[in-house]
């Protein structure tokens, strides 16, 4: 089941999302510009959000849909694929994360989000809310070894980038301003970070600069931001113009 | 009642925080460096869990707290408060993004958060869980009036920009890259995005640059990111170097 105004546009524009059942308010229907087809059922707010989990901000629609065919590794290396940068996450798994990074692919242009088939989190509803429609717009690669991913990205002329808290030099002063096409990001899970084996199949390592010059209390107890956020900034600089 | 190893280790450091009672197991207390003191209770996972609600990610630790002190905004506006850039919320009420961006403001050193008191969430667990500790380091100001704030800020020296989707210059555009203490950032809710009022009370609207050519279909689909990742973005650019 994937809800959401921005979700619901997103899969039906999009022509390889199999959509089994639909339900909707008649305001939903309205801001989706009608109801899709005949198939759909309109629902009042209380009867969709009886069919939804508790916390689903479900906007007055949702459907019942397949998940996405699987997009090969290739696809998205090779010459012809899509330009922008490619991120790649290292066993992130809280879907809203996930989700809100899938968001800010599609903002920033990324190519493509590469993750592990286990320690990735499923498409779900709440991803695909979080990811706002990006889900269905910005392909989603899911590989066995991430190791062996990194070596082919690497190969595929990408200069691979993990960010690390404890790394000497920032995005910027290593020169990935601006990198884009040519560049992946890589990004670990919030407190484990990159795993040893992702650190050492990247080519750099960079952090984020952090400012805790004006408050001597943060720098013991504040010292990354969430992942999505790093991600978002990450991106930002590597599409700088 | 605050959860989570970061947002607990944060709230006993803070001396404004009034803690009535804590739980922890084991494990956690060794991450805490040994029960703070004889009156916490040592639990396990399993009792923890029966206290707290059923999506609580508490990481072995919980704490019965009072809310902190009010903030006055003259207080953060003063001439003697601390350097760093202000953050304006208006009407953001999703305590995982209002988390998220505290945690954001104690990483980039912002001097203070500013909400309205409605149209804002509380301090709760959720969100001092998402804010990882940031909760007892940043100020937050709460105010009955965001119109009036926002002219005392401008009063106090500050140039105010609101970031807003339709604006014509971005944030480097308009001179605000590395603008630091000079400036106040204002981001409206997800949607809705900043209210006439709000926008007539800034000095400049500014955007962050999209980057849809890579992909035609973003652009009807996807216009904006996260506001988290918005204010992480924007307080990046203005701390640059």
């Amino acid at each position: 089941m994937l809800w959401g105004i921005h979700a619901v546009r997103a899969a039906l524009a999009n022509p390889d999302r199999c959509i089994a059942a639909g339900w909707a308010t008649r305001s939903a229907q309205a801001e989706l510009g009608g109801a899709p087809d005949r198939s759909w059922t309109t629902v009042t707010t209380a009867q969709l959000a009886a069919q939804l989990p508790a916390d689903a901000v479900h906007q007055g629609v949702a459907i019942e849909a397949d998940p996405l065919p699987e997009v090969p590794l290739g696809s998205v290396l090779s010459s012809s694929a899509k330009p922008g940068p490619l991120v790649i996450l290292d066993q992130v798994t809280d879907p809203h994360n996930v989700g809100a990074i899938l968001r800010s692919c599609a903002v920033f242009g990324a190519a493509a989000l590469i993750t592990t088939d286990r320690h990735a989190p499923p498409e779900s509803g709440a991803l695909a809310k979080a990811a706002a429609g990006a889900l269905d717009v910005v392909p989603w690669v899911r590989v066995g070894n991430l190791a062996q991913a990194l070596a082919a990205t690497r190969e595929a002329g990408r200069w691979v980038a993990g960010l690390d808290g404890g790394a000497e030099e920032t995005i910027a002063g290593a020169g990935l301003a601006g990198s884009n096409s040519k560049t992946a990001l890589v990004l670990g899970a919030e407190g484990k970070g990159l795993r040893r084996l992702t650190k050492e199949n990247c080519d750099v390592l960079v952090r984020i600069p952090l400012q805790y010059a004006n408050n001597e209390k943060c720098a013991n107890l504040i010292d990354s931001l969430n992942v999505s956020n790093a991600a978002a900034v990450a991106l930002y600089e590597f599409c700088r113009d």
